[in-house]
């Protein structure tokens, strides 16, 4: 898959686009943690990979909690004493509060205020607010708009209804040789932000695509889903399946222009965090390791103790660290294609990294076999890789003792793994290497 | 008792000026290892906490040491032919060597000079120096002093004794809900040197004081004891009980200007050096972290093989690493009350986390409990604080698995104590929490 | 030893001396992996440790190898159309490829270039290049001669033959009280190349004299064998022996100007890797530690999987790294005599360090013993030092409870093994430590 990403002209130049161009079809809709905004959503990423959609009615008991109503919004707006809208959902669905209750009032400036989120030290910009578990209503705007507003009396008047429905989800599983997973997954809750999430949703449904020819050792379940409520929703329905979950990553804001951030998961040593920093290592300079802690996106639900999953989180930019997150301005401008490209690749070279790590033994074990009498001697690769390439097959052939995968042997080596790996399968055809 | 601490009227100011002036009382006393200066200090502290007073004769073996005769001194002096005393005992105690033999002699100064000890890089101050284990009589004084000494003959008087009588030294149980104990102990033998050490012996019988109506799991144990010949006794006399020390602290030079330095215990990774580290971290810019060394003050004696117990020693600038050490600079102005007060502090921090911490474990450990639904979410202190108190609840439930106690979250979320045990009482108050 | 090397005028001097002018008589023999040169070479060797010679048959298998051909060169040059030698094998022996097949032929400068090697970015140097399992005919020279050179026709004439024969590697073993041994071994196979590796052989055979009287618990090999070959040869014959080898050390490229570079053994934290990492921590600054990898000397062989033998390399610049490395620079000015004795005295700090450590214990645990009681407080060594050695008893005193050895307590105390290892033979004296 790797090798196909780098195939043909500009193949990176191309993924990007189309990641890019999925992320903007996406970006519009006004998704909250149920609704049809959630519906439109997965029918847009089903067309990438076959999703099985679940219903969750309101009310079902989920662990603590407790599935909420679904929330339908038709329209919403603030209208002045002459009509015009100053603010207006059907602009740019951040202006009303997600989830909110309806309204449809008209009260002076002095009152509304009380119910009006802005941002004073990013005048220009609409927050993005929500108020799930409180009945409440509300809009969001700039505040440079806010201060423009003449004294006066408006009409608020949000369109929204909360009813008996349900939640949804989707997930697609790609089985594998065996039954041990690896879980991919991206919350599908928030409205109008492209990188929180559209980007995280769009790099798994491309991954899924690309994925979906291969034959893989492990089976692959790419899971979309409201954040919180919609990751409680799926634990409580498959605890007793999560046992085969052998790694896991939580895919979210990955198409800003920052290095990669990857947030290790609650073990700290699972080997789906190893596997993480030797790709973030090799691959991208600048790559931020963190250590788990309770906060963030889903890795809470798979990382509370009860399941304590080997699941970490993979962004770009830490949420709640770049200027433009939870904002109007997380838009279609601040996703850049190649940086989807690249998140997808990491992603990619991690797969490569769990479907083929393996311990080898070499069947010569006393003192070095001869290479040169082989042919092995600078046979791999060109000129400019043959030496990295001799000292690939020194390293494997010293390591090889059926103790240390091939995994062990490149960070030992402080080598890729994919170069370990091409290198691992000459010696291996030389019957130099076989499995442990 | 720390929140007591911060009651009040400017309560650290307070608590600073009683250390000080306690210090400032046990500041002129001249103590040896032995005879009557321990005695009269030991009835000073004695006002803070019901000390019980053990006479050990003369000549009692403990270990591979004898308890030493008892000194008495009256006066000295060295007087010029003109009779002018240009040394005086009466004056400053550290002009005689501490536990000199007596002498009533005249000799020419180049003679008398053998037995006068300075400090030629600091001119001005009056030398610290002790012969305990060999017969000798001798003089300290300043260089420029001597140096000012016209030649000719002088009379030198030393009206001391050794007798067979016992050494002193004096402890405090407070009996907490179980056996085990903490020990806290400062060495009183040395004559007039404040920071070195009324400041420990003042800090300690303050906490006790405090600690005196307070309800404890642990029993706290209070040692004022000869340094090394007491403690070798102390623990000759003990050795059968001290399986029951869990916590041990040193407290010596305390009232400096320099920042906590604590030296962890030979064990090096006991509990109370992890508490130590932790407390020290949280509460002290600057605070320094020594491995254990076999110099130093009587943890020597704790911490050797043979006993190994978890005793750490708490100073501020490192003992031998200021100016002033053992030196007539060691004198009031060189402790200040607010250090003091600090140390005072340190150790209290130190017993929180000694008395509180524990394990609990998370009784609905699948996914995050709702804590919205139950009005946690910034129910805890002011806003300020609320999205500290968040992260100590989202820590708290995510680590209490039953295997990591409060101190181990505490570390894990690099958070203070404090804040992580209050916020446990608020959990489990809730329910949430439980006694793993 | 050691003490030796101390004693007397100048000894390091002199030792410098000795090794330098051994390292001058091995220097101008054409060595080669077979072949009369490294016969003469251990002939020389032979005066100074017994060397038992192996002849290994031509044709003999060894492991995945098979022992070569012997190679004999008589003369080789190349001859302008005016009979100038222009490249003379008689000038230096670096001249002609090592094993170079014979040729005997006219030729165009064009077409002889094609077996020519020089070093373009070093212009003025003879590069050192080989051909042992490929039959290729070559000289080398500097490429400013070759540069010089008018077109026209050359005579190129390698007389030179491959024939059955035998491998050639001399050992001597050092019996001890026990038959666990410590492996020295330096390669014997590169031409004129003084600090690769006349420097290796030079100290390895120098130690040996001096060890030669002494009696040790350990038994020492010493072995000369040609680099790769040789060491696969040598493993083959004493495989069954290899589990005597306690420690190794693979010794080259010592006398250059620069400082220690110690690599570690395969396992990582064999002994010989703490001994030489704190011998060389105490005994020279700049001192360089590095991590096993495959690539190197013959260290390769004896920590191959199937053999993980405890051996590490010492160098001084790591080969490859400095820019004499296989050139004709690589001369008798590279190599210093204080360079060369400093790795000596490495070597030997590290056999006291094998021969001495062992784990003792404090008769008198429970507190300190009374030092001054026993005059021991000073009594060691002079003023200077008597701070030092008081620190010394106390470590030993406090860390020996049967689970430490010296080495142990030399790195807790981050003091020289040799200060340990002798305050440690004072307290024994006195009956204060035992044997564990």
């Amino acid at each position: 898959m790797s090798a196909a990403a780098r195939e043909g002209p500009h193949p990176a130049e191309e993924t990007g686009a189309a990641l890019h161009a999925l992320v903007a079809e996406l970006y519009p809709i006004c998704r909250s943690i149920t609704g049809d905004g959630v519906r439109r959503t997965l029918a847009i990423l089903d067309r990438y990979l076959p999703l099985t959609l679940h219903e969750v009615p309101t009310g079902t008991q989920v662990f603590d909690w407790t599935v909420p109503r679904e929330w339908r919004i038709r329209e919403a707006f603030i209208e002045a004493a002459d009509g015009t809208r100053v603010v207006d959902f059907g602009v740019h669905n951040l202006h009303v509060v997600n989830y909110s209750t309806a309204v449809d009032a008209v009260l002076p400036l002095q009152e509304l205020r009380r119910h009006i989120h802005t941002l004073p030290a990013q005048p220009d910009l609409i927050p993005y607010r929500t108020s799930y578990y409180e009945d409440r209503w509300g809009f969001c705007m700039s505040h440079t708009a806010l201060a423009a507003l003449p004294e006066g009396t408006y009409r608020a008047r949000i369109d929204a209804e909360h009813f008996e429905g349900s939640l949804t989800y989707g997930e697609c599983l790609l089985r594998g040789e065996t039954e041990e997973e690896v879980l991919l997954s991206a919350h599908a809750c928030h409205p109008s932000l492209a990188n929180d999430n559209c980007s995280g949703m769009a790099v798994l449904a491309l991954l899924a695509a690309r994925m979906a020819g291969r034959r893989t050792r492990l089976s692959y379940r790419f899971v979309f889903a409201p954040g919180t409520i919609g990751a409680i929703t799926w634990l409580a329905r498959n605890q007793a399946h999560t046992h085969r979950i052998r790694h896991g990553l939580i895919v979210a804001g990955v198409g800003d222009a920052g290095a990669p951030t990857y947030k290790r998961s609650r073990r700290g040593d699972a080997p789906i965090d190893r596997i993480m920093a030797h790709v973030l290592r090799h691959q991208t300079p600048g790559a931020r390791l963190r250590d788990f802690s309770p906060y963030g996106y889903d890795e809470r639900q798979y990382c509370s103790p009860g399941f304590d999953l080997p699941v970490g989180l993979l962004q770009r930019s830490p949420f709640g660290e770049f200027p433009e997150y939870h904002t109007s301005a997380d838009d279609l401008a601040l996703v850049r294609p190649e940086q989807l490209a690249g998140a997808l690749a990491l992603i990619e070279a991690a797969i490569e990294v769990i479907e083929q790590d393996r311990r080898l033994r070499n069947t010569l074990p006393f003192c070095e076999p001869q290479l040169g009498r082989r042919g092995l001697y600078g046979a791999l690769g060109g000129d400019a890789n043959a030496a990295k390439r001799n000292m690939a097959m020194l390293w494997l052939l010293n390591q090889s003792d059926g103790t240390r995968s091939l995994l062990d042997i490149a960070e030992r080596a402080d080598m890729p793994f994919a170069t370990i790996a091409a290198t691992a399968a000459v010696l291996e055809r030389e019957g130099l290497l076989v499995p442990a």
